[in-house]
């Protein structure tokens, strides 16, 4: 047995136990780590500093360090965000169903934990505390592994959250840290098969290549977001102008941020010089198919968009542009290259927008809204581990009930099988 | 693009069609695709015909000759099977949930098809069409790849089913079948992502375990049964016996018969030969501990277990028995060697039950009922596309919901993030 098995061995007992946890119990816990956070702040910070100055050493990018980067604010807001998952319902345990057979079987269908979820992320040492006390919350033991660059500050937080919980009656174990961060072991983890019941990759579309190529136990894909607004020949060009100019500008770096713009070829005339000066205004490159270039000649400068405009995730401050003459050439071009992530239109009537929701198929469809409101947090779910991209398990958001499976108690007086 | 990704291709466009298809439409299908077997019986048993002479040529066993031949009878039972489920309700565009935000967004959560199902399976003719219905059933296109013992068959049925559906309007290609039966296009197949929603392997432990290790798409895993029945010190002796000989003899090739029976210390010396009688009887031989041994001297011959005997899926006229000393040995027990399919306890005892209900965490977990249930016709589901050993997406038996994913469709009047 590797030192991974051992560990991940651990983590399932303690799975085990953790399934058994009454709600106050792991709400108690979660008091625990919050604690324990901001009183072990100062530690937490110096396991920081070493990790920053490694980086600064091995010259990475100012946005990188920045990512990396912990303050007693961030410490705090951490613990903020696990003591807020302690007014939440508990997932588990709640009756989804129960029926009857005519044999006079009583089958009942019962949220459980999921067991061990396996988070793979890259260097965020927040997600560290986040994955965990939402894991926690729900039931579910963690294992953890995050990139090499964040080794001290996670090692640091989790040895915090372990202290917090054992105090509290819970092993330890309930959240366990892979601490060798070569490449081998991020790819033995993909394959801890009869230990992980989920393995959850949180990070940038290479990590999520390599799990969903590497992985044979179960993944959840999540992350990447090529998404579009759609502006309907019957937008209001204002709202369509608003909404456009949020789901770039608000943070372009996020999956949920749109990538391009579609306008039917009815409005774009008067439609696309409101939109582009306002994108323009947020420091927003624009790269145009040949249509769009013409109408906003004298407007402002763009780029001739190509093939892989449509295609591409900028996560930045750049937006392809493309005129359709349809309804339904938009729906099928967002076919074609979106991600099935987050899809707008804009819309006045009520028949076109109904239309878009049946017609595109995509984990959040919107209406007349921003695609950035594809949040655990901002859909009321309390907190969130990710969003799906897949369509198995979950769509979407994953908050705490995404965290769960289920089981079928039957009740009997001595029932066979004809 | 290779062959088999042409076809996938063509699938993936069929589904979209499909993933908008009325109910009626798709039970006019369904409805039309039963006439057909019927109709097409003679040229589907022509081909069966040449798989069998294939078969007998290469020396295939009886019990799996029996698998693969097809009479008219179970033609009739095919197209019964593909009936039934015009009569069950449609699992696509039902409203699970339905929430406002503070901010006025209106966000419902409604059914979709999962998209594009795979099936990989062996030498059953009958799950062409038994997969290839239920699938149409709940808006999902289907490529199928079936064992090369059966192509003919399940060419003859494909091109029978995929004539029906043309003449009810729908895409042939919502039904594709791998007529390409190399190992390679079977792996291909467990590699094709962005074609494919997920993969189901239906078969044996060999079949699945392939899949698991070499796909790359989503996968449910499906089929591994060690299940148990633990004969608790409060049993009723006779109903204990009564539902292990059922558990184990009414058909012990399948995943959800019992392959290990626990029996408390306390109740063993009545209970047990009662039991083994009951099963010797049925033809089972018994692999015994040795205290269980010691019990049965004098009733029957047992054979001694070893530690291998646990963890083994007999699929067989065999039963592995152990006496344990508490409740909380034989929870131990099925926690170590159980596969978490089924799992039963034999009690008067309420509390008992419960608890047992409680702590072991599999599939579906019986108080005085037969494992045998554990099947998606004997739960009501009307139809069953396999059944999950994992905890991902679905638990148990698979129905027509557990094929379906749920989009968010989010409905604003311009809203935008803060």
């Amino acid at each position: 047995m590797s030192d991974l098995q051992a560990l991940a061995s651990q983590v399932k007992s303690a799975a085990k136990v953790l399934a058994l946890t009454e709600a106050t119990q792991k709400n108690n816990a979660l008091h625990a780590i919050a604690k324990a956070l901001r009183a072990g702040c100062t530690q937490i910070l110096a396991a920081n500093e070493a990790d920053l100055e490694n980086a600064r050493q091995n010259g990475m990018s100012s946005a990188m360090l920045d990512r990396l980067k912990l303050n007693e604010a961030r410490v705090d807001s951490m613990a903020d965000g696990v003591e807020a998952l302690c007014e939440l319902p508990d997932p588990v345990g709640i009756e989804l169903a129960s029926f009857s057979r005519p044999n006079g079987l009583l089958i009942r269908k019962v949220s459980v934990p999921l067991g061990v979820v396996g988070i793979i992320y890259e260097a965020r040492p927040n997600v560290t505390a986040d994955a965990a006390a939402i894991c926690l919350k729900s039931g579910n033991a963690v294992l953890l592994r995050g990139g090499k660059e964040a080794i001290h500050s996670n090692t640091a937080i989790v040895e915090c959250m372990q202290k917090a919980i054992k105090t509290e009656g819970l092993p330890a174990d309930c959240i366990g840290l892979v601490t060798d961060t070569t490449r081998a072991s991020s790819e033995a983890m993909m394959r801890l098969n009869g230990y992980l019941d989920v393995l959850i990759p949180r990070g940038g579309a290479g990590l999520i290549r390599a799990v969903v190529q590497n992985a044979t136990v179960p993944v959840i894909e999540t992350g990447t977001g090529n998404c579009h607004i759609y502006v309907d020949k019957t937008a209001d060009i204002d709202m369509a102008a608003s909404i456009t100019y949020n789901a770039k500008v608000s943070r372009p770096s996020v999956c949920n941020a749109a990538e391009t713009l579609l306008v039917h070829s009815g409005i774009a005339e008067r439609a696309l010089p409101v939109i582009a000066k306002k994108l323009i205004s947020g420091g927003v490159t624009l790269h145009t198919c040949a249509r769009a270039q013409a109408i906003l000649a004298g407007v402002c400068d763009t780029i001739p968009a190509t093939e892989s405009d449509w295609q591409t995730e900028y996560l930045d401050y750049e937006m392809a542009v493309k005129i359709v003459d349809s309804f339904a050439e938009a729906v099928a071009h967002i076919g074609q290259y979106g991600t099935s992530h987050s899809e707008c239109i804009v819309t006045s009537d009520p028949a076109r927008g109904a239309r878009f929701q049946r017609e595109v198929d995509a984990a959040a469809v919107y209406v007349n809204a921003s695609t950035r409101f594809t949040d655990g947090g901002q859909f009321g779910f309390g907190a969130e581990i990710g969003i799906s991209t897949q369509k198995l398990h979950a769509r979407g958001p994953m908050g705490l009930r995404e965290l769960t499976s289920y089981r079928y108690l039957i009740d009997g007086n001595g029932q066979i099988r004809e």
